[in-house]
């Protein structure tokens, strides 16, 4: 059966472009809500298989989105390397932080499979029940991005408690981020075994550095990421989101050789096409924002994403994730606007 | 007398390119620490001509830069508008928020320069007092900029409630912009007649809007406070500074009739080499937390922007306002650096 999402990572151009939506699988849908109380914590959702695969079927049975987005967080590489991590409700992970260099003796420098054991059961499970024109997609946080949560125990406003380490003792951070490229590799290499069509590397926070430190700890290990994995499995389908790479964009699609670069919302899409999708099909944009606003918001919104990338390969998309309060009827009239056409 | 900085602005290269820092007024320095305390509350350090006067002088007296800006606060303008605004110690700002239209009636629509006075007293103040080879700096902040707090009533860590309103009702905040491009205009002419040798527009949150809005709100309010201004005084020197812009950059500097343009730490420097300084002189962009840190880490970011940027018309400054944690020691190790070249 053809996958319309694949056929774009296969560089080929789809009308309409395939849809789906990061974080399709959340709280803005009374299903999840509704489930999530009963579930307890966040992290019990995601490590138990039955649930983490009801939620992830969720948003296609409600939407038929072309894509499935496995359910769960960038922070279970963190977690399968033997750090404590934790969710409080309504405050975000907190992570024991590791300052400096000389509190890496507290995490694993292998990659713990045991405790993603239930990510690979969801998604065998999940691809089990899919309808075979949906793609499932895995993921993880690339290394940077998920660096920056290990080394300041949270998310911060510009990440500076990592970028500050990355100045301090680069050596240091060159160790960490060695251990999250092999982490890395053997997690999506074992989603891809089980089952995974697709695998995505969320850069979240891409955006927050110069040039030169965008090349050391974006691109270099995420390069070598893409490279373990096509050596582990041939063809290998792999998208980056470098959220906030702005003018590093075209240099990321240069360098590292992915399948298809999502894109945040900021981007000129003049620019994007010219620099990015002239060699690599894209996805995304639409302002998470824009599709709470809705109406008119909403239909200019969806119309200047596919009047900027709906000529060549495509994939329809937010620029980061879906906010808890859309309401479900804007989802319905956005799909409509791609789908169908301007009424 | 030759101002350096005012020849980078008539697009004249200088070697070693004139210097100052955003926010060079402020927090690190022990003598501003210790004039703080006495005067109490910030507000009325900005408000006081000659406290604000001293403070504005301080990094010149230490360190001899190129530009002196004018301490003051992007937030003078709510103020003149008659709007309600605090600043809790630790807290950054508070404004009574204009949730909606039917706010603006708190609001003047006229500028009040009777409250921005002590603003102008104090250029002349310093003035006065300034070696004339240094560059008095005026500034307000971009329309979109001011907007945000102006409408959220504090910063957020990306102002989605404006750009939540922009979406809601685009007519209603095309009232409140119009009413900020009138009162910038009148402010930063006034600031010019006081005697400031240039202006700054600072657009801090301009990086958060997709590429429609970003022209609508960004990019064409500036250029009609560009035009006004220049309508009022023949050849006013202007930079502008759109932070976060990225991709954007290169629409910006060709529709914006700027003097200069500022860049954050984030830009591509080749990017903005090509699409940006081959047209209008730069300012910029080393990397606030690799002044913190000093060392190896200073001295490459410190070359990586000569590098890209000294062989044309450029203002060296850093990418964003210099951090309270500065040491004094790195900032000379800079300067040093850039003016009499490495060891």
């Amino acid at each position: 059966v053809n996958k319309p999402l694949l056929d774009v990572l296969d560089r080929r151009r789809r009308l309409p472009p395939p849809v789906w939506l990061m974080r399709q699988a959340g709280r803005y849908l009374p299903e999840y809500r509704a489930l999530r109380e009963k579930a307890g914590d966040f992290l019990s959702l995601v490590l138990t298989p039955e649930l983490a695969t009801e939620v992830t079927l969720q948003p296609i049975r409600r939407f038929g989105f072309d894509g499935a987005i496995v359910f769960s967080d960038i922070l279970v590489v963190p977690l399968a390397l033997g750090q404590l991590v934790t969710f409080a409700p309504g405050e975000g992970p907190l992570l024991e932080a590791l300052n400096d260099r000389g509190a890496f003796g507290r995490i694993a420098i292998e990659f713990d499979h045991d405790r993603a054991k239930p990510v690979y059961e969801t998604i065998r499970l999940v691809k089990a029940e899919l309808d075979p024109a949906v793609a499932l997609i895995g993921f993880c946080g690339a290394p940077w991005t998920v660096a920056t949560y290990m080394i300041a125990g949270r998310g911060t406003p510009d990440q500076a408690p990592a970028r500050s380490f990355a100045y301090r003792d680069r050596a240091g951070l060159d160790v960490l981020i060695d251990i999250l490229v092999d982490a890395s590799s053997a997690y999506l290499t074992a989603q891809l075994q089980a089952g995974a069509d697709a695998v995505q590397i969320f850069d979240s926070w891409a955006g927050v550095l110069p040039p030169e430190e965008f090349a050391h700890w974006c691109i270099d290990p995420i390069r070598r990421i893409v490279a373990n994995v096509r050596r582990n499995i041939a063809g290998a389908k792999i998208i980056g989101f470098p959220r906030g790479a702005g003018t590093l964009l075209a240099r990321y699609g240069a360098e590292v050789r992915v399948d298809a670069i999502g894109l945040d919302w900021m981007v000129d899409r003049t620019f994007a096409r010219e620099k990015v999708q002239s060699r690599v099909p894209v996805q995304g944009n639409l302002d998470p924002l824009a599709l709470v606003a809705g109406g008119d918001a909403l239909d200019r919104g969806v119309d200047a994403v596919l009047d900027g990338f709906a000529g060549g390969p495509f994939i329809f998309n937010l620029g980061h994730g879906i906010l808890p309060e859309t309401p479900i009827g804007h989802v319905e009239r956005m799909l409509e606007r791609v789908r169908v056409g301007k009424p």
